[in-house]
């Protein structure tokens, strides 16, 4: 019910303003006897770091996780995981002149005009900072998912502005700040954003996410279906558009001849779904893209107005990425984890004495 | 929590097969005092029901709703609406044949999995029959938006397959079987439907859905966000693929001093935003876009395997709509129209007691 | 989420007015597979039902179940059941001439200031009639529970005014119309009932309802306790004023050696906690225990208001039970079903991989 | 959903465990702009503090609130509210000769059923430490409540094991650490427990809790009745076995005649009730009662196992309280503020179109 909680049986709580002391999430209906150590989240945290390349926000956090709860002697009890991020490197002072003006593209006017109060710092709650503790949370799912069921989760960047990547290599895909999955792409990504940068604008991008392994039968009908919920959780991360299953917006020019995938004994033989029907798994690889937004906090001068209703010329200086795209990789992965492990439960609360049900194929699609 | 439940305070809960004895819904939530006539329900069950042109299903129901509760004396009282709509021309027949087929592209497979059972009469759960009862409860949040927040929302056709529209007139969207806004590709529409039709096969569309005089301040970080909210309910409408809000999936080439949409005492300067940022509200009129594949449901044969595990080949007779995409529109209207119902309610809860905030400006963006 | 919805996981959502065309309900979360006859509702209806005897109302209904959803050939599909049950023997004249009263001790003033409208037809949304609907959903949960757990949950009248059982007998419970265990004070029972509808006034009563064989280890800390459920949903009950876990308001007098229930590897030495430790339950018998307070609706005058605030004399007329709690046994029963099937469903989705856990002891109190 | 969350709409969610690194809550919902500042939880969480008097368990927790989010310069902004307590005095050693044994009475063999595996310090999560966040919580509802209402909630002691009030003064209440209502007892009060305490054994205890100028209409019919959410909030604390709402089992041999509150347009004529009709609150003096258990953890040895299934004798050290029930008046004072929080927000999301009703009368009986 809460807006500030993802999940229904694994629900994640958070809380935490991007300049504020600290943020953090708890985590509730995690299955008890996961092992789960302090290291186990620095790896994602890296990935979705900023201040790690010269083409992301020079902001540099340490993102040291502290478990409060529910972990007991290395293991999940079953109680709430709380975990706590303290900030460490927020600059309020960069904020200090926009407090009283609202940033064009940015949430400032909304807040205003929700709460009739807003916290300024870098952008308050509504700071892409929040998915930090996302991307903690979902360490755990995610490795839930794999120990369980096998399941691998992992994305990509899959368009930075008007580039689109020239070959497909999953292993290219964590050897670059970018996550692109075209080595050889990498310099031209780099004078792009290098150009960018000195103009002093941004830019949007796509990030494709997957999951393999996913079993058939999870999501619900009609309201709780697993595309559904994939849409509401991608959607949630700060500056996403667009979201698309399976072909997603190719599929307006389909016909269905063409769209639906054909069935045999040894597998699906396409996945135009992205690995849903009906709103369940189908046992082939979810698929998702999302559409970012080019981040709106830039040099160059917008027409805006202050909160007394005076019109202005907003500058942003400030820390910024002049990309939001480039990180999204390890954030989009996270909400897919939250929603497929949120679904695993639900599914085996409902279904577990469903035996196992024949006739069941391979996903087929000749991706995993 | 219900998988078959939608909203938080404007719950509708329904339930129903394609070729069950009947459709229905709860709605729990709804404001005290709303004015609700049984004949209220017709003008949009009717711009959503089948068998009006040769373009949809020949499947004619008379969808006449009886209100079982919670109103009285014409008004609502506050208590749970619930809403009947027996089902008159199933023909279950048509569908005996398939009923060990797994269809490809449709959800007969993965309920099968889920549950080990499946209804298979007219595609029992999964079948768009379901979100006949969608429109039904969205008629009294659309009349409640009204007349408490001068709310309109409307949709409109705006692909079918490779045909784009040539001009946009609002007026023209009701004038045709369509919902498309160009009164004269009418006859260009028609011509390529029954050349679908003819050879067997269906199509994708495009559907965007609008919604003027949304207030400011709806809506809320981090997961019950407008767009959120929008995305999985826009999601959950049978062969949805794709959601977009604002600019969408265009937002990816876009540059950041081009995406912002500047503020100005007159209103907004542009409307690339959608209407929402951080997932509030801002006043600009809200808009989405979806894209909903090709039914799978065709003449043409496919391959496939039946429930034990054979391989076949799987025709479809029954009555299908070649595009369904030309009836999503009321659809697409009515889910909007139940998000920002839920949504307006949450808001008053919270943040009720903010008097009115300035400086509030126009929606500016010339479309409302 | 919604007030007319009981359960997070088997989630019932009920509706109707006590004179209104019909009540019903929507389950979802019902795993698959489970049979279920539109018979199988019938005699948990007939225990419930007024009309029986001289001792309740006089109203005499068919509850007949109609079956709208959710089952095919027999079996629950995991789809939404909807059941439905038409009012026929509604006298809505009886209660014209109170529209414009507030019955002391009834919902009506409360409902008028929540609402500032209400249906006041046999007392609307707050008529325990709306309760033959929780029966029958509870019918459905009691024989999941039975055949997947040996669960049986029965109940029985513990005290009837100042009357208190002078024996104890499971078998003698059914035999008589008040649900009482010791079939020589029947005649009793019924001279006190006779002289006090004689006497145009009512009386409480208190009920109480075990469950035997629940697994260990169902609820969950610390606001989805077995016991904070069971009290929300016992008191949820019209007119329950009081509920008891265990020993319940025994326990303030008791010493702390005496109320904790030793264990040993037969089971445990007593049964003073009623099941459940922590919120979680034992192995031990599930024991409640509720209060009903006297019905208001008497012909003795009572001293009230008029819509308008003048002051007047409130007589009811009508038909009613000088007594409530002679058929609360089979709704206690009926909630207690409902919480136990919605606790057994979110312990297996967060604990299903938790093995057998040694050492596991039987109940032991010599009750199951 | 999740079970460490109360509330739907003001929603608390609470972690940790008594010996963990800290405990703490989310609250997510909170009205803007509200005055909070870090000294604003001392008084009540002193009120429920151990290690006051000789009557409590030794521990000495300093139970500073660090606010680590949802506040900007003193105001509550509408975004989550985290509350963050480190545990200072934790002697996990006094523990560990018991982390294989169950104590019968205590939660630990129902831990281990459930999860199969459990943090045996200090009862983990299932120690009444967990309570200190709901106190700390309930300081903001409380806030909201007296500045939005003039809701005021209070408690006393009405029973301690065998002694009742003698006399009944409001003032009496906080000058004493039984929270008890009548002075001249407290020497008794003080004698009793030295025994008690001498004798190793502990006693159970009743606590009433009250709420003055509640408006009428909050609360929602059928399964979101105050009276409801009140049990369930009330049961959820640590030993509470029973729960009453006005007269509460003194019902059960009243007659109707005698239970039902007269109306007149002074106000109610009595308040058998405790302020809900139909699970709406009237207007009346909101009123419950509860039974607390004696604590099960005695130097008195009991027959109980460990976790091999070997039979055992227990007898725990530690530091605890000989009743509970004396500093069980504040929490609950606090889980009704809660109550009422939620279901002002609830109602206002529904009602708040419904203008001020006719005729109002107040409370009436005498104490507000």
């Amino acid at each position: 019910m809460s807006s500030n909680t993802f999940g229904k049986l694994f629900s994640v709580t958070t809380f935490g303003e991007s300049h504020g002391p600290a943020i953090g999430c708890v985590i509730d209906g995690c299955p008890p006897g996961l092992e789960i150590a302090p290291e186990a989240f620095r790896h994602d945290l890296e990935r979705r770091a900023t201040g790690k390349s010269r083409h992301t926000s020079a902001r540099r956090e340490k993102d040291e996780v502290e478990i409060l709860s529910g972990v007991f002697e290395g293991q999940t009890t079953g109680t709430p995981i709380a975990l706590l991020i303290r900030n460490t490197d927020a600059r309020s002072k960069d904020y200090a002149d926009i407090a009283r003006q609202f940033r064009p593209g940015h949430a400032d006017y909304a807040y205003w005009q929700k709460y009739g109060i807003r916290d300024p710092r870098g952008g308050g709650r509504s700071s892409a900072r929040e998915t930090t503790v996302r991307v903690a949370a979902a360490v755990i799912a995610k490795k839930w998912l794999a120990q369980r069921y096998g399941i691998g989760i992992r994305g990509f960047l899959a368009q930075l502005g008007p580039i689109v990547p020239q070959g497909f290599d999953w292993n290219a895909v964590e050897g670059n700040a970018f996550f692109w999955p075209c080595a050889e792409q990498v310099p031209e990504l780099e004078e792009y954003m290098d150009a960018l940068r000195k103009s002093g604008d941004s830019v949007g991008a796509r990030v494709n996410v997957v999951a393999d392994n996913v079993p058939p039968g999870w999501g619900g009908p009609v309201y709780g279906k697993l595309d559904g919920e994939l849409a509401a959780a991608l959607m949630s991360i700060n500056a996403v558009k667009g979201v698309e299953i399976g072909d997603g917006f190719a599929s307006v020019v389909q016909l269905g001849s063409e769209h639906r995938d054909g069935m045999t004994r040894d597998g699906f033989l396409s996945n135009h779904a992205g690995g849903v029907l009906g709103g369940i798994s189908t046992g082939q690889q979810v698929r998702a893209s999302i559409a970012l937004k080019p981040t709106s906090s830039l040099r160059l001068p917008a027409r805006s107005l202050d909160v007394d209703g005076n019109e202005i010329e907003v500058v942003t200086k400030g820390r910024h990425d002049p990309c939001v795209g480039i990180r999204a990789t390890p954030i989009a992965e996270a909400m897919m984890a939250l929603v497929l492990m949120d679904l695993a439960l639900l599914h085996r609360a409902q279904c577990a004495d469903v035996g196992p049900v024949r006739p069941r194929i391979s996903s087929g699609d000749g991706l995993d």
